[in-house]
């Protein structure tokens, strides 16, 4: 009798054992939040040989692009980085397009290929005009792939934002996150969602983040210091060891719950936390930086016309607020375990978390 | 027979002649802005003598105190002052009570009282709790008056807040304005509105300030560097000059147009539009700050329940930015205008700005 | 023959087992920075009785009080609190004065008490005018004491100034904490340090905390959540259950590291990463503030003099970070080992940490 | 006999008999602060033909460039604009490399241009990895060229970092101000600078300017509504008027004053009181910002090695601000003075200030 087999399923951090708060949606991704679309283009050549480490990742806020935007928020924990768009989502508290995340010398290309997407799109020059300030985020991949060669063309972008779906997101040495280190380990891109009430009614926060942050000894996984457990598979060439550089970490925080900008920025704030409860430091040079919107207010432009706005109580956000956090840790821990091994064209190799060695840990705990 | 005079309408800046861009209310007050009410509570001892040159102005965003809320921005031009509150409102968008404006050794008194002025008000724990942080600011009046005296006391404070009502406000050296010296004239509250339409509707943008800022120099009347036209008349004991301290100014910002928090806070950033019209700079050590809120969408606290706001979309809002603007800049001269010479108890004096020589510097800038 | 006992030494978290990251200087206390030194006020009325469960604490960056201020920094985690003179260190870049921590409704009165102290131990109008914008931080204290009967006066401020120290911190219930609730333990004051090296120099970063934020559910120590561990000893009225309000924590960060005022902004905020590490998260309504402040550059006044500062580079502040988290983490920690349990006079009880349970809980991890 | 002529010295605001506070330094210029350099590139097509309107202009803070960095602060006045390195000078306080000007579509392509210009002139690494973030700011032409046809190649942003000098800067239709509208007149590029003394030496602030911001109702030259003297010469198509989009301002303001990132801070606020001066508000979707550095604290990175600075006492720093508001002010009008009328390829005619107009305004002021 035939056996059927499917294909195996990715494991996640939850799977090895790392215990989480909170309650994850169906897919535990971004994409739980209804109309959230996500898209990846990874440029990742054979270990070792020439060629590029890198990527684009897409986030889209809702599930057609047709120049609405959604009202957003910002927080720049530490603000060693790059993400054009930033100071117009803190002024005007909206976001009109898709969101990019690269690597630190694509944000031009990305950005440009962004508006050369959107122009056609876009027949209404008001639209059109509220396009011009799109938003790109970028941790350093230099590392991995050789920062001064500007491998990323429009294509890359165009394939990234063509390619932009809802359901289960890859997750991983993918996308923006391919050429990335997080803990000494590989890092990449992670997900994660959670759910809760509120008037009776269910609302979704969905985190994606883009890690390239932290030095081992001080990654946590479920509040346990692994990085400290773990003190092997740092970066090296051959067997010499290599310090990498300073990193930095990206959330965008999504949700369907219906939230003010001013309110949105307080969210994008305990991304930070979620970055906390992993280790994560904000070191000197880090660009550490989370971007959030809700999908339940659509921006349009009216002239003369008044909007109509729904909004929670400010006073009683605790619920998005520890939703926030609990899924950016997670998906920080997603990036890891979902990452896979790879080597630079120096030779510089930076591990995958090895799996069995955190299964082990949390099965040593859960000992009574 | 007898004549009947009534009394003297007080002279405001634009009766001088200074031009002003814009449309006024019909008080060209603050509380053009339905709902707005002021108090003032003044102690003004006798020219020269012992006593005190001090006081307080209350601005109530609504007819009646019952425990709701106002949205409200915020904005520190220079920070180099206090406004107790300020946090809350950058963090959580709201005011719930009166806004208090004094003298700076003063804040701690009129805080304390603010507090005991609404315990007995809020029988609901929930909405005395939102009352916790009352909202006062300060500039420093140390110069016309004993800064470490602490004169003001809570029956001071009830006073100014159980007067407040809508209508015309008193100007000049009253209130929290007592002790103020600004472009080394004597300074204190001053008040103005605008119109403007949107939508087909009419909208009312209000300003108060407490001036007590800016050197003879810097003073800009219309435009005119009116400070170097008028370089006598400088605060002086006896006949000697006498350098005044690096002053401050505080600004009340109302309007019946519906905006979010955000939004609010992007006009409070106008009102240093109108200081800067005025020639103000925002100097060292001077604390030049603007509170903002909206009349339209009320607070209040309902455990699970979605509030719905109405708001101008974030595209369309020059015509509020410019009526802050001008506004604040009307206000900013009336304070002077309104003001008299004030003597302290060492002998300083402070003048007035002399009415007729700005008449006669806007009546010969007219003359063809 | 006669034995000989000296007093017991307060327990500490680290006594109970809770693991911790870096090394803690001699006190484990901010008075570890030198000329640091802490003072209390305390009034605790007998438990269930009528009275008042509150205090100041006071923490003077200077070993003297002479006029001269210290860089410092600011950061609002969490802004729905009240910090005055925040708006000053956030523009000026520095504290001039001691920094009181109280409950909410004494923000005024201990102001006023600090203007008072001050003015006669400052002879020079320049540095008098300089301290005119007193430090005063707070956290909500109403559970346990009547919020508006306004219990402390000038005398009680007088004492915690007067009473200020180097040396060993009391922590727990005592001054500004006496009235604290934290993780629905009794919370209050705490403190840590930590030691790092730069340049071949060791340097120290102190960190003292008023606990007043938290639900049970969410606390960690040493990682483990210890607050889904101990689900009982909830606060109550005699056995019924009571829900505090949403708390606040506000910290100060003291190092005899050179900083710039920006750069201890950044080290403010890495205070906000030592509370998520202890599990908080910045409730809707909690006032979470940080004051982060260097001794190794004095500020003085003199007209037309440059000043000379030290700083250690901004891209090599990772170890001051670290610091500062961990100093942190570890004095929430420490301000709940210490704190003992208070019952309000409704008869409202907030319940020790109860030692010996976590002392087995870590036990318990610790074992092979 | 022979005439000798020299070339003509272009016009600007002052010889139009605009009046200006404060003391210019020789070339009324930028460059003026030693070391700064200035650089173009311009593509301007012929009138009404096909063809591109746009640029891009270089300020360097240094001679030469051999990857030290510059202290500088940043101040969104209103964010809805791009300024790629805005949250990298807000978090470290530093600007590495040149800053460059440009359209908002072609950001991207300049910040890439930056990077390949850098790459081969820093062999450090750690020198190579801190420009990595550049400074590109943008202001919208999209009226007067096509914004999506991205005509900005990498060989016109290095004609412009190369061409850079000292010396007279062009002002006007230029590099990034090619396409610019201000107040429905011409818009560009513009500098100026003042002069002032501190502690016995003299220090000088320089400003530039991109103006695209205004509507003509508004523009305010000496104090003057020149703005509502000048009604005709509105931006038109045939003789058709034509609204122009909602502008924006960007201004780089250099000093060799020594200053504390913090205080550079304060001193890019006042930039925006230079351009309320100039009648400027802030318009809805106008993303008005401003840079500031200072040239005498040059930042290395030499590892565990404390860093001395240099800085002016922020209590004492009205001088600097005044002149950075003046600067300012006169770089706007100096703009507005040198550009020349541009028309588009749709054949929209965008008109010069009218020189013999201004002239006669302020002759008739100044008459007795």
């Amino acid at each position: 009798m035939a056996s059927t087999t499917s294909p195996a399923m990715p494991v996640r951090a939850r799977d090895l054992g790392v215990p989480f708060e909170g309650t994850p949606g169906p897919l535990n991704a971004i994409t739980d939040v209804a109309g959230v679309r996500v898209g990846h283009c990874t440029l990742l050549s054979p270990a070792g040989g020439n060629g590029v480490r890198t990527g684009v990742t897409t986030v889209f806020p809702f599930s057609s692009f047709n120049g609405a935007g959604v009202p957003a928020g910002f927080f720049a924990f530490n603000g060693t980085g790059e993400v054009t768009g930033a100071l117009s989502i803190q002024e005007f508290g909206a976001i009109f397009g898709p969101i990019a995340l690269t690597g630190t010398s694509s944000v031009g290309a990305v950005r440009d290929a962004l508006l050369a997407w959107m122009a056609p799109r876009l027949s209404d020059p008001d639209t059109a005009y509220a396009h011009v300030l799109p938003v790109v985020a970028e941790t350093y991949d230099g590392d991995l792939t050789q920062p001064w060669t500007f491998p990323i063309q429009q294509g890359h972008v165009f394939a990234a934002l063509n390619s932009a779906v809802g359901g289960t997101v890859t997750e991983g040495t993918v996308g923006g996150g391919t050429g990335m280190v997080a803990y000494d380990f590989k890092g990449g891109i992670g997900t994660s969602s959670r759910q809760f009430e509120f008037g009776g009614q269910s609302y979704t926060v969905g985190a994606l983040v883009q890690t390239n942050h932290g030095d081992r000894r001080s990654l946590l996984m479920g509040g346990q210091p692994v990085g400290q457990m773990i003190t092997d598979l740092l970066p090296a060439i051959a067997s010499a060891q290599v310090a990498t550089r300073d990193g930095s970490i990206i959330g965008v925080i999504a949700t369907d719950a219906p939230l003010l900008p001013h309110q949105l920025t307080r969210v994008a704030k305990r991304a930070a936390v979620g970055l906390a409860r992993a280790g994560g430091i904000g070191t000197s040079t880090s660009g550490d930086m989370f971007i959030a919107f809700s999908t339940a207010n659509a921006i349009n432009f009216r002239v003369g016309e008044l909007q109509t706005w729904q909004a929670m109580p400010s006073e009683q956000l605790h619920d998005v607020f520890y939703a926030t956090a609990f899924a950016t840790e997670e998906a920080i821990l997603n990036s890891l375990v979902a990452a896979t091994t790879v080597t630079s064209e120096v030779g510089l190799t930076v591990h995958a978390l090895p799996h069995d060695r955190v299964r082990a840990i949390f099965n040593r705990l859960r000992r009574p």
